[in-house]
């Protein structure tokens, strides 16, 4: 089985790259070859006895994405993306990135012709909805993005869907939670906070919420995301239909959960760390954002998230901190 | 107050531009100068007493947009496609003309800036909404097209909210039922024949029906369509909100109350005209399309449409059979 990653040498990218090549295997079968694609080079660990070929590339640039369908992966992780706050700011990269080079490879998907057809596992985001909320969104609501960025993901959702239906690609796309918490340095993402405030306590930094303690967001751990692509590659597509993009499972928790699990965990000491500083870009951004999914469809078709925000953080602890 | 349409030798475009023309006016405020534009000539009917230019020209041409921008029209009605059974025909022509062209014009009217921000009405579609349906579907129901016709218009409507949002354009998507009767000659809509069993009947023709009986669609008369624009271009825009997409009012109808409707007004032999020859492939995209809607927020607004059936026949009679 050949495997195939764009945005390897991201957060997500790298501990995929890093489960593939301790499994060796992906839905029963072997990997046979890993090709890692980002705009930077993506660092694999050790020797995983495949092949594994690096590229540097920005899929928005011409020939790239014709590159990568030569090649005949079976399976792609396309996790490459503009964040929601360099999106905001900057309108033209953001299309460029998160929906035309997208849009260049499923044309150069379908241009390959033959009878190829691969699994592509696109990471969408729950920014594709938008105010106003009903208090827990289910399956069948509608999409009304409140950032470019989730204009962008739910425009490639639309196009992924087409292609799938039309037999182009075996799509599917995954509406991302929130990921946290995030380790190493924040990115430029608006969410970054509601990482931080949980990994800076914990390595005895401190850190800025910008938000009020009342802000109920929709939260996954990098384990779990890890688990929603590699079941996204791997489950039968008879089971999605023309369906094609599913909210994934979380939770749902308030900036105040997440201060309390901290505590449970590490302390007062390490709550006090959290400095309210309150930024209005930022609050008019998270104000947008969703607070609280019915994942049916994800769950039932076998997706799972962590129990609550203790979870979550316990997740960190053991993955990032040695438990 | 200038005024550009888009499209405007198409059904819609021909009765919009007539109806403007014969007003003089819109909203309240003359106006001064009307363009015409669309790959075929324009025909427009009498001089109105103010300059109109025709523009023989394909948006998806470079320069096109530019040059349509550059005019700073106060409000662009853009009405062109390729409709449904084109653009599942024919992939690449459906993109590059309901997608590509359309966000050609956004970019070259955010382009345009110096506070220049017209009103924008774009001509969506029903075709939007894809199944599993519920029996009448809610203004917030979740957007899932089964054609690449409703995929486009899907993906414009969020381009269009998300330029509105950030205060490119004063943009505003109607979602049009099936305008019904058409009148003229048949299109290459898979639509069609809904019109045609009316209109060919009416002028002592014979029409071919190619589904069932109990396939029920939502509708509307060109006389109900050219209000909604009309009223598109004409409502405060405080009302809309960032919601930019409007699935506009109409009738929900099978063709057996179609044809009960013609029985009516032109008896027992008109029906006979009718004859049944199902079609595979019509049936299968009619069965992706909705039934009927529950278009609460654009009445709210004031859209309004036909009661029933009979309704829109008596309309086709009064405006096109001259009663």
């Amino acid at each position: 089985m050949r495997i195939l990653v764009i945005g390897a040498a991201g957060m997500l990218g790298g501990k995929l790259v890093e489960r593939l090549m301790r499994d060796g295997r992906l839905g029963g079968e072997p990997i046979s070859e890993l090709t890692l694609v980002d705009r930077v080079a993506a660092e694999p660990p050790g020797d995983p006895g495949f092949a594994v070929e690096r590229t540097v590339a920005d899929l928005a640039e011409p020939g790239v994405a014709a590159g990568i369908a030569a090649g005949r992966p079976d399976v792609i992780f396309h996790l490459a993306a503009v964040v929601s706050g360099e999106a905001e700011e900057n309108l033209e990269k953001g299309y460029r990135v998160n929906l035309d080079a997208t849009r260049m490879l499923l044309d150069a998907i379908r241009a390959g012709g033959q009878g190829y057809r691969p699994r592509v596992v696109y990471s969408s985001s729950i920014a594709v909805f938008g105010p106003p909320f009903p208090e827990v969104i289910g399956d069948d609501h509608g999409v009304t993005p409140a950032t470019s960025y989730g204009t962008q993901k739910a425009m490639i959702e639309l196009l992924l869907s087409d292609h799938a239906r039309r037999g182009f690609v075996d799509g599917i796309a995954i509406r991302l939670p929130t990921i946290c918490v995030r380790p190493g340095r924040p990115n430029l993402a608006a969410s970054g906070f509601f990482s931080s405030i949980i990994r800076e306590p914990l390595n005895g930094q401190d850190a800025v919420l910008p938000v009020s303690a009342d802000v109920r967001h929709w939260f996954a751990s990098p384990r779990s995301a890890i688990g929603f692509l590699l079941h996204a590659a791997t489950i039968d597509p008879a089971r999605l239909g023309d369906r094609r993009c599913l909210t994934m499972p979380g939770v749902s928790a308030t900036v105040a959960d997440e201060i309390e699990a901290l505590r449970r965990v590490a302390g007062d000491e390490a709550v006090r760390r959290v400095h309210h500083q309150p930024d209005a870009t930022i609050m008019r951004i998270v104000a947008g954002w969703p607070r609280s999914f019915d994942a049916r469809r994800a769950r039932a078709l076998g997706f799972s998230a962590e129990a609550d925000f203790d979870e979550i953080v316990r997740v960190y602890v053991e993955d990032e901190l040695g438990g």
